[in-house]
């Protein structure tokens, strides 16, 4: 079972960590993982792994959508916990990536489902390995 | 008012439900049920009574959608939750039903509105009565 | 650090918010503001301020809906919360307007973000300002 103050930690994790890479500020967004964290999606050639590729990473996200003149979101709802020892938790939710152009219309880009590996270190959950699938594929 | 723990508890039954039907886990999805729960949607021709007929319900979800080549998914959000009884709460969210075919885009299958009876059964929060409204009439 | 029993009872309060004004209990739509709250959004001439203001605004919200003959939604995900000072946090969230006609699809009316200052009055959390701005300007 998971406890309250733990499942509440990881909310407002999930609840801030998309404000992060969508408004730019690529190093908090990388923040989110552990150092060593890893982020696995098919929409990209290679797992990003560690600070330093996860803030670029981050950022290329952001500059992509700036100059395509586009506000882009990860819309996360969904958010299952399961305790899977102490420190450690598996966290599945729903992810939207959803765009809307300068004077346009929002839409959907894509849907995706994501499980989490979820870690405390320093009494701080962090997300040690992230795995995305793509619900078109 | 709603305590933390509580409010907390009834987060994680709805964060993780959406997932067990939606991945084909039909007898996970019924058990967030009580043993004589009801589901009853304009979705469909009757309302679905009980552990036995709730698990055949939520396998028949994951079969259409396989059947289809398409994610069908259950997006949760907008959880209000108010206390009636010691045992019993008044639990209402925002329920979209989205669907992703194989190669294709993400579609809004409808919007509906859930209102449940969530009462709790030997510690747990459990879902008694589910009555689903659709938007679209 | 935003402390868990806050953090909740902020959830709840978005949680039950957006029911409100999209059901037509204009009233309680305001009284989850302060009474000199500020509702500032550029898809309005004007900010609103005050419950009288405010109440007046979620009435015309719905009625305006319910004249077009669509149930129009505002769904709220990504719920971040920081703490400004004891009695005083920054939330920020995504805010979709979406809108169903009688027989008809789902559309998404607009994708916004929110940021509100919101306050401890006399032991509740209440919505001092909220700024809304828009995805596709």
């Amino acid at each position: 079972m998971v406890d309250t103050d733990t499942a509440v930690a990881v909310q407002l994790l999930y609840g801030r960590q998309s404000h992060s890479i969508d408004s730019g500020r690529a190093g908090e967004w990388a923040a989110t993982f552990t150092a060593d964290g890893v982020f696995d999606s098919p929409s990209y050639p290679e797992p990003e792994v560690g600070t330093e590729a996860l803030t670029a990473f981050a950022q290329r996200f952001f500059d992509d959508a700036t100059a395509a003149q586009e506000k882009r979101r990860h819309v996360i709802t969904n958010i299952g916990i399961e305790r899977v020892a102490d420190d450690e938790l598996a966290v599945d939710c729903y992810l939207q990536i959803m765009a809307t152009p300068l004077g346009g219309e929002t839409r959907i880009v894509r849907f995706t489902t994501v499980r989490d590996r979820v870690v405390r270190v320093d009494g701080h959950w962090l997300i040690a390995r992230r795995a995305i699938s793509r619900d078109d594929n």
